[in-house]
């Protein structure tokens, strides 16, 4: 499909943008990249592939996703980790009536335990609905499917 | 090297769909990004940098690209499992005097199991022979050079 | 921030031949990647937040670039291992007074040992300044900011 160029772009710093605030522990600004209304879940391949509806965190509204973050803040308690984010084969699918973008993403997230061990903490794809809200690209939609279906849920940051 | 940029991100197309078609499980489409006689070969980076020629993997032309696919999901009953794969570092090296491209690139591949448990299965280097077939760019070649020798060819999916 | 598509695509072509340089193991060609007062270091992500200046390796200036790579060839009779680096999260920041650009990306390097066993070796970001040298970018400074603390310094790499 025959995608423009700078619309290529910008959706590609919409997700680098993403990826710096959430490995930076930015958290608070991660809600900025989403609309309004945006949606956000997390489900696992399995049950992506069998169309079962069943996410391990769903947020739907900007409030919702601000909620999650200031209870994470609040909650965790545990070691200090970090995240450091890598995505590739972006793949632009299409314009819906609405305007809104179809993309797809592979990404990979790796953690680092506060003693130094690395691992791999979660991959999978992005599918995304993407809008221009008001002369900024943001998600309308980012459904983040997860190959592995064994995530510590308590502990996941946004991916 | 001064590429085009639209030729730059065909190239990368057709990477991303390549990847994806694997990572989804559509293996009966991943010979259609090679041309007919398109040869695909998987070879380790002992024996690359050796110049021994000896391929854990070598098909010659698309039929054997298709049946090894065939092979594959006839032959293969042992768990399910998922694959993700994450690309970098495209460079695109020159033009043949046939107008083929020479391009290499960085690949890693995430293996989950069924259980949960992810790993690095696979990482290296495409080196690829890309040429234009009737609009469409494919692999005239695609040589997958892994840095590891410990692979399991029984199960390997195409990298 | 709007950047300059070529500028962009010309800086993603200093990261893939500086990746694939040492890579290939050609270490040599490493130092021709900086400018001659060119600045690399190596500093844990802990020091960095706390704006500690301590650096895990420290290169002030070309000849001391080419000292290190040097040093690394006469001192290392370790096994040989395989490196294999994944970039992504390109994000240019902006550019100084003096012209240089400020570049933030995200990095992944998989070390296979010789018995074939693969593993994270190191990930965080790369935080560059790059300059135009005489028609050529080259860094002004690399600062690897690495988000594990435990590294093997005798036999750590260029990153």
């Amino acid at each position: 499909m025959n995608t423009d160029q700078s619309l290529r772009l910008r959706i590609e710093n919409l997700f680098t943008n993403y990826v710096h605030a959430i490995d930076d522990d930015r958290l608070e600004d991660w809600p900025d990249y989403f609309t309004d209304a945006g949606r956000y879940r997390i489900i696992t391949r399995e049950n992506h592939e069998r169309g079962l509806p069943a996410a391990l965190i769903y947020c739907d509204g900007n409030g919702m996703l601000r909620d999650r973050i200031s209870a994470m803040r609040n909650a965790n308690v545990f070691d200090p980790q970090t995240y450091c984010h890598s995505g590739s084969a972006v793949q632009v699918l299409g314009a819906a009536d609405d305007g809104a973008m179809s993309v797809r993403s592979n990404f990979t997230v790796i953690r680092t335990m506060n003693d130094g061990a690395m691992s791999v903490f979660a991959c999978g794809r992005y599918l995304d609905r993407i809008t221009d809200d008001d002369g900024a690209l943001k998600f309308a939609e980012r459904t983040v499917v997860i190959d592995s279906r064994r995530i510590d849920t308590l502990l996941v940051i946004p991916l």
